[in-house]
C-alpha cells in the first residue's frame, strides 16, 4: 500500500469557493453573508475528483491519500475567528464527504479555525469533532495565521500548548502548514511555504517542547523546506547551543514529507534523513502542475524518485506506509480494521 | 589563487561593540552617545585575525577573503536612519582598515546605512564613498531591515531602483544578507538567513528586474537558501507562471555560495547548479563555529566539500576564483594589478 500524506482538496466544485467570497464580501457589507452552507451534489465531488486526484492515484500508482482543504484557501488572516471558524467548519465537512463517497481513497486532515490573535486554545474543539464525528487522523497547523507578518508566538511558545494537549489525547499528529501569503514578501508556494518549514524546524531545536509533549508529531512538508540541504548547520548550530543531538532533540518528533520536486532533491532528503522520518508525499493537486521537460514527467509525480532511491524494499515500505501508519496510529487502527 | 566570497569581521575589537552598545543606550539618553569613532590600535585589528580569519585561511589553504562587517551586527532595524548611517560608517571604515592591514588578504564589502522606511536611495552615497574612497568591490543588501518583519517592499520594486542604478554605475554586485532578527520567530542564522535566500530568489522569479538592469548581479548567500534543494519546484513555478527557463529568467544575474556545512548539500547544489553561477564561500568566522564530530574537520570548512565534487579542475578553478573575478570585476581588476 501507498500511502500519499499531503494532499489538499484543490479541485474542489466553484460552489465552495462562491461560499467563501459571500463570506468575504460580508466583511464589507454583512447583507452578503452567506445563509447556508455551499450546496454541492455528490456527483460534483465525484467529478471533481475523478478527472485528478483520483486519476492521478491510478495512473501513478499510489492507494491512498491524506487529503486536507486546500492549504493556500485556509487564509487564517482573512476577517475574525468567527470568518475562519465558518471557514473551516465548511470546508471540513466537505473533506469529510469526500472520505465518505471514497473510504479507499482518501483520509481526512482538518483544518483549524486559526485567526491572528486568537488563543490556539480555541481550535481544539474543532479538532475534536473532526477527529471524534468525522473520522479524521490529523490537523493542518499554520504557525502564521497572519499570513506573512509573522506576529504569532513561536510554535514552541506555551501559547500553542493547549491545542496540543489536545492532539496528545486523541493520538493525532500536526503538519506545519502555512496559507497564503498576504506579505508581496513572500509567494506563497515559492517562498512563504517553504520559509515556514525551515523556520518551524528551527523553532523546535531552540526549546524543549517535547520534553513536555514526548509523543507529540509534526510533518513538516515540502521535504522540510531547506533543511534537509543545510543539515550540517542544523547539527551545527544544536551543538553551537549545546541542544542534545538532532536524533534526540526533535527527531523522535518530526517527520519531513517528500513534496521535493526533483530527483537530485528527494536523493539529498533520502541520504541525509533518517528513512524512519520520512513520509511519501506528493501534495498533488497542488504547487506545481507542469510537466518538466527534462523527464517528460510530472514534477509533482513524487513517487518516481522515491522509487529510483538507492533504497531496499524494507525502507521503501517505511517511506510509503510503515512510517504514515506509525505517525498517523488513528489511520493504522483503520487500516487494520479493513485487513491491512 | 582561492577566493573566498563570503567573509564577516565576527571578530572584531570589543572596542566596536563599546560604540554600538553607546549608540544604542543614546536612543533612551542623548548624553550617552558617542563622541568619536572607536579608537582601535592598528595592533588590536591584526590581533583579531591572525588568531582567527587568517589562521582559517592558511589552515585551509584559502586566500582571499571578500570582506564585510559582521552581518548579524548590521541590525538596521535599530534606531532611525540617523543611528544607522553612523554605525555603517564606522564599521565599513574598520573593514578598510583590515585591508589596508592585509591587502593580500582581505578586500572589501560595505554594509549599507539602510533603515526601516527609508528610501533606498538614501544607500548610494555610502555605496560610491566605500567603492570610490575605500576601494570597496561591492555590498551586503538587507531585504529586510525591519529584522524579520518583512515590511520592505520586495527587491524587485521599484523602490530599490536608484541603489540598483549605483549599482551598475560602480560595477559591482551585491550580496542578498539579511541581519539580526528581532521577531522571535526566526532564529537569525538557522530561519531569518535562509529565509532571505530563499524568499530573494522567488521574488527574482516574479520580476522582470533583470531586463530592467541586465548586467545587475546578486550572489545569494548559504547556498542560495533552500533553492537547489527544491531547483525542481522552482522551474517548475516558473513554467506553471509561463515565466522564461530559470536559465534565461535569472541564471544570468544571480549566483550563489558554498556556505553549506556538509558534503550532502555542497553535492547538491553542484549538481543542480551551473558551476558559471557557483562561488567559494565558507561564512567563517560565523554562523557555525564547531567541530562537525562525524567528519572531525569545522563544519564551516567548505573547502573540503567543495575539492571532494567530482569536478575537473577547470570547473573547480571558476568555483574558487574565476567565476568571483567575473562578479566582482573591480575585485578582477585589483587582481590583474597585481599581476595575478
Amino acid at each position: 500500500m501507498i500511502i500519499d500524506c499531503h494532499g489538499h482538496y484543490t479541485t474542489a466544485p466553484a460552489e465552495l469557493q462562491a461560499f467563501r467570497d459571500a463570506q468575504i464580501a460580508a466583511l464589507q457589507d454583512p447583507s452578503k453573508a452567506p445563509r447556508i452552507a455551499p450546496v454541492i451534489a455528490d456527483d460534483q465531488i465525484r467529478e471533481s475528483l475523478e478527472k485528478a486526484q483520483l486519476k492521478l492515484q491510478r495512473e501513478r500508482g499510489t492507494d491512498l491519500t491524506i487529503f486536507s482543504p486546500r492549504a493556500s484557501a485556509m487564509a487564517h488572516h482573512i476577517g475574525n475567528e468567527a470568518t475562519s471558524s465558518a471557514w473551516t467548519r465548511v470546508c471540513n465537512d466537505l473533506i469529510h464527504r469526500v472520505v465518505r463517497l471514497y473510504p479507499d481513497n482518501f483520509v481526512g486532515v482538518c483544518q483549524l479555525p486559526q485567526s491572528p490573535g486568537v488563543p490556539a486554545a480555541h481550535s481544539a474543539a474543532e479538532l475534536e469533532r473532526c477527529v471524534k464525528e468525522l473520522g479524521f487522523i490529523g490537523c493542518n497547523l499554520n504557525p502564521d495565521p497572519s499570513g506573512g507578518h509573522w506576529n504569532a508566538p513561536p510554535l514552541t511558545d506555551r501559547h500553542w500548548y493547549p491545542l496540543y494537549e489536545k492532539m496528545v489525547e486523541l493520538d493525532v499528529p500536526a503538519m506545519v502548514h502555512v496559507s497564503a501569503s498576504c506579505n508581496p514578501n513572500f509567494h506563497a508556494t515559492g517562498a512563504h511555504y517553504i520559509n515556514a518549514d525551515t523556520t518551524a524546524f528551527m523553532q523546535f531545536i531552540q526549546s524543549d517542547l517535547f520534553k513536555d509533549f514526548p509523543t507529540l508529531r509534526f510533518i513538516i512538508p515540502h521535504g522540510g523546506g531547506a533543511v534537509p540541504y543545510h543539515w550540517g548547520r542544523y547539527r551545527g548550530l544544536a551543538q553551537d547551543m549545546k541542544r542534545p543531538p538532532l536524533a534526540e532533540l526533535v527527531m523522535k518528533n518530526v517527520y519531513f514529507d517528500t513534496c521535493v520536486y526533483h530527483q537530485p532533491g528527494i536523493d539529498l532528503l533520502a541520504r541525509v534523513i533518517p528513512v524512519e522520518n520520512i513520509l511519501f508525499g506528493s501534495e498533488m493537486v497542488g504547487a506545481v502542475r507542469g510537466v518538466d521537460p527534462t523527464t517528460g514527467h510530472y514534477y509533482d509525480d513524487t513517487k518516481r524518485y522515491v522509487d529510483a532511491l538507492p533504497l531496499g524494499a524494507a525502507d521503501k515500505q517505511k517511506i510509503y506506509s510503515g512510517n504514515a501508519r506509525r505517525v498517523f496510529p488513528r489511520l493504522d487502527a483503520l487500516l487494520r480494521a479493513r485487513g491491512h
